[in-house]
């Protein structure tokens, strides 16, 4: 068994991204220029919650303003896009970021369709998904798509001709990912399988995979029969499950069952500290060059 | 050897398609309105002439009101887009199509945005592709795609939990197929592979699928090798070579290698007389529904 040095370190590679960030606040800091970041959440869920504040700390720490706009959970749809109009308008902002999860009397479609594309840090705007599907590098990537494809680049890893298999579909993750990978472009080039519920036999399709993407949101679902020895495996999925070893208490695991596969895979990111570090430092890349192009 | 009983017959199933569309037809005419969609054609490329009158000539079938503009050649971009602009804002047309190949001063990508995204029934604009990614029902989804979908749809066949490999990762066809399919929706949920120039051992991918999706533009490429016994072929892609049986003429063949890929396919279509006739059934009913929605 392998001791575990095919770990793949989100948090170091995610501090390299931030520190190549410096420079370029540097410049438009000359230019009297503070990159502006906006939350907006909605209700008082505690992952929402956890995450706009960890945002918010790098934000803090890069020098990128940044203020959360806090709407109760009753707030309506209409309310959400009155506000987003003001956010839109405000040129002391240059991203806007609206938290998932939504209410379920929320469309999140038509809230991620009222941000200025210009101003979509997200991604999510149909107009980025839709520049990003057909290879245009004018539109914003999202965050975790674009986090993953640089961890793997920094780790020293190809995507290049691999066949990566993606499961889940979802349109935080898994659609753009595999729109972002199978551009004729560096960094991609990709062969990829996009894999969810409806797949038949998805184990057979996991062991075909050079690069194994899981973002299903299913804690632990990916073992170790499912990977190809020495395959890179990347681990999105975030679940909260009870404790076995503190009667009450809760703990993170992600949709790998990490123990397991990682003496199997050629390279895996641990989870927490994989991939999440990097969505932020996108998030952050994002606004800094929203700030550049709204203001150059 | 089967006898061709195997082929999925595009021509009839597109007249299907048509006939479907004269009720909805009869319902705008009784409220005084007809269908308009207008050409946009640059330079004498002699294919792009073909396509956009055999569009005509099924709108006029159809009672939908057609008008071809022929820019020259040496055209401008920028004539093109005020060109666009003034049909974007004529109540007459519905739809606008400007018809691919674009001559290479002309940026394709910044022509396409520039179509209203609610007359923009080919489905190129970046709201339109970025719509069908996230799969809001919403946009107009590209024509060959679409007119794919329904193909097999209407032949009987399923793409629910099928392995879909698609070669070419083109913006017209494979890119947008990919993200058609792969949503969990009625007539799609497939698991889709995207194999392109990039992918290594093309063949054995090829051989894994369910339904194999030609769209590479390379003549005669898929060979019975690489299709699995029983797989459902489709071929997309349409080239000109010379024909050895006419010294000087040439004749049209498309992606797969067809007098052997035929014997060994589950179900085949032609081409000539398979997609084709569904991408221009699909374009008179994206035109339909614009005229719907925009006297709605």
């Amino acid at each position: 068994m392998k001791t575990p040095c095919n770990l793949i370190d989100g948090r170091a590679i995610a501090a390299q991204v931030l520190e190549s960030l410096r420079p370029r606040l540097d410049r438009l800091r000359a230019r009297g220029v503070q990159p502006g970041l906006v939350f907006v959440r909605v209700g008082e869920d505690p992952a929402s919650r956890v995450y706009v504040e960890r945002k918010e700390k790098t934000a803090a720490e890069l020098g990128i303003r940044s203020l959360t706009h806090v709407l109760p959970e009753s707030a309506s749809e209409e309310s959400l896009l009155a506000l987003l109009d003001r956010l839109n308008a405000d040129a002391a902002w240059h991203g806007i970021l609206v938290q998932a999860p939504l209410p379920r009397h929320i469309r999140a479609e038509r809230v991620y369709a009222a941000i200025r594309p210009d101003k979509d840090v997200d991604g999510f705007h149909p107009m980025n998904m839709g520049r990003l599907l057909i290879g245009d590098l004018g539109g914003f990537i999202p965050c975790t798509p674009a986090g993953i494809q640089e961890l793997l680049v920094r780790a020293g890893l190809s995507w290049e001709g691999a066949h990566v298999v993606i499961l889940g579909r979802g349109n935080i993750v898994g659609k753009p990912l595999a729109a972002l990978l199978c551009q004729k472009a560096p960094r991609a080039n990709a062969t990829v399988t996009l894999c969810h519920s409806g797949t038949r036999d998805l184990p057979e399709h996991c062991r075909r995979a050079d690069i194994l993407v899981a973002a299903l949101g299913v804690p632990e679902y990916v073992k170790a029969f499912m990977v190809r020895p020495g395959a890179v495996v990347v681990d999105v999925g975030v679940s909260r499950v009870p404790d076995p070893t503190r009667p009450g208490a809760t703990r993170l695991v992600g949709d790998v069952a990490f123990a397991e596969v990682q003496p199997v895979a050629g390279w895996i990111t641990p989870n927490p500290g994989g991939v999440g570090p990097m969505t932020i430092a996108m998030l952050m890349q994002n606004t800094v060059r929203a700030a550049e192009q709204l203001t150059a």
